[in-house]
């Protein structure tokens, strides 16, 4: 088939016609789960003042870096982290070869379920939980055994996957944003291992794209083949003042909009807000008893506190999961 | 303008047509400074049979991962590394604030352009120099610092530009695996601020997929205001053993092609080569004396030795710089 140049500037001139069509339909309804209200009204026309070519607040596709804590911002949080409920599914998958843990906290707590326990074990104890549960295996092996996790472990509450225990407005949010040029990211304190196992199913969020705390690995050749072995050493927590850190050195762009849901996703707020020019701070707020719980400033772990102060006080977006979501999970 | 299916799908198949004619034409003049042989051979042949869609080779957009080292691979590393010249320039230009710097090494030596005590001065005296040049400011200082010496200081042999003194071969290269749907990175034993202020520049590569050795930074509220504060404290060497561990925690995936040019950048070809499915390995070995220079096992820093043992022995790609490249640098 020859074709004239005619014809391709015809062709095009149809096609751009057409896709333009199609962004604007596209974004009406791109957020079904979300009331009309505050919440959904402030983060489309954030979205379309930043998207509006020409316009003073346009930010070029480049720059449109969006990052969303993951625990109790895009997947539940409660009853406990995801990754603790592996932790403790690990220990005990584990206890045969470790006759010594029946009788050693915190893995005696950890076999009993004891939440109590090991709460008081503090953080050493959830660090020897950790490293005896997540270090000594090869990258590729730790891999194989979260994904096996994933397939066969329920939520204690929902009994559903895990990977179903996610909020489905945020899911909407995010492929919002990606049709609008922007590159979604994941800054959590959970393990970066952990959770690239599921992100790009779940979330449409590559491995590139999880950022999150770490173990050490070491390169060595085992059998003659290189792998990288997962040490029982601490490399980053990405949690609170790490979380802008970690996202300066994975990323070097400063986003323009970010979303947590705890104290601990503060300084990201606050380093993303910081920036020249148009910028997004949004807080999930957890008021549902109902569909999923209710929770900010009484929680001892993860509590919302100094964050929902600082956002009612610069007026950054407050998400009332109970008024704002008319779906929290998709199996609803 | 009201446009009919029909009319759609016209327009959609001429498009189609058309593109398709346009890649493969591209393709076959993407590598112009590459002369033909086994070197652009086997860079065509790989990125063809990855790419073709039904063949058991092919590899889906997602997982076509390349990295690339910089210093050697992309950008000349002779007389010196770009970033140790940077170094040397700040010691000069702070100097007038310490004037105990006149009379202590390794400062003496660097403001004298005295290599030989500085090489003497071994890894310890480099860390003082580095620290000295690259901590202590915000990460936005840093940034302005660098981006001010790349637009003003000039290669001591080629009098020109740094971001000039590129191989235009590997610019191209770089272009051809985009325009063929990989991700392209760097990973660098450089310092990954000092290389991220020019990498999209002269390169296409954008901040987030720039890896390099690190430094700590620390959040911190500066006159009311978040910073980000370069703390005189190694955070990671992306040398050696090191690059695929960078790559891993970075990425988190493993890439099927890999270019490099030194033995520190070995256990990233053998990480890279020890995966499954179609694999390129490559190495830039500089035989060149007239236009760039010629070296490799005799080097004390950043030698070629055991990776081109390796290379030779694995059918790995040589490129010779002589032989294989037209031209060097875009500027002859």
């Amino acid at each position: 088939m020859k074709i004239t140049r005619t014809q391709h500037l015809i062709a095009f001139a149809l096609l751009c016609a057409l896709s333009i069509t199609t962004t604007i339909a596209h974004a009406a309804d791109s957020l079904p789960s979300w009331n009309d209200g505050a919440a959904k009204k402030s983060i489309v026309e954030f979205v379309s003042k930043v998207t509006k070519e020409g316009s003073p607040d346009f930010v070029p596709v480049a720059e449109r870096i969006a990052t969303f804590d993951n625990d109790g911002t895009l997947w539940a949080e409660q009853p406990m982290y995801f990754q603790l409920a592996f932790a403790l599914d690990r220990v005990k998958a584990l206890a045969p070869n470790h006759p010594e843990w029946k009788t050693t906290q915190p893995f005696k707590a950890a076999m009993e379920d004891d939440l109590k326990t090991l709460s008081d074990s503090g953080m050493k104890g959830l660090l020897q939980l950790l490293m005896a549960t997540h270090a000594g295996m090869t990258t590729e092996e730790f891999d194989a055994i979260v994904k096996e996790w994933m397939a066969t472990a329920k939520h204690p509450r929902f009994k559903r996957s895990y990977t179903e225990v996610v909020y489905q407005p945020m899911i909407e949010l995010l492929t919002y944003l990606r049709v609008n040029g922007f590159k979604t990211y994941i800054a959590s304190a959970g393990g970066v291992e952990f959770m690239r196992t599921v992100a790009e199913k779940v979330y449409g969020i590559p491995p590139e794209q999880v950022i999150g705390s770490s173990i050490k690995t070491k390169f060595e050749l085992w059998e003659g083949k290189p792998v990288l072995r997962r040490l029982a050493e601490l490399d980053f927590i990405d949690e609170a003042a790490g979380k802008p850190v970690g996202i300066h050195k994975f990323i070097g762009r400063r986003p323009i909009l970010a979303f947590g849901n705890s104290d601990g996703d503060l300084q990201m707020l606050q380093w993303t807000a910081a920036g020249a020019g148009p910028r997004f701070m949004g807080l999930v707020h957890h008021t549902d008893t109902e569909r999923e719980r209710a929770y900010d400033r009484q929680l001892s772990i993860g509590k919302l506190d100094k964050a929902l102060d600082e956002a009612q006080a610069k007026r950054w977006t407050v998400v009332d999961m109970k008024r704002d979501w008319n779906r929290v999970f998709s199996f609803e």
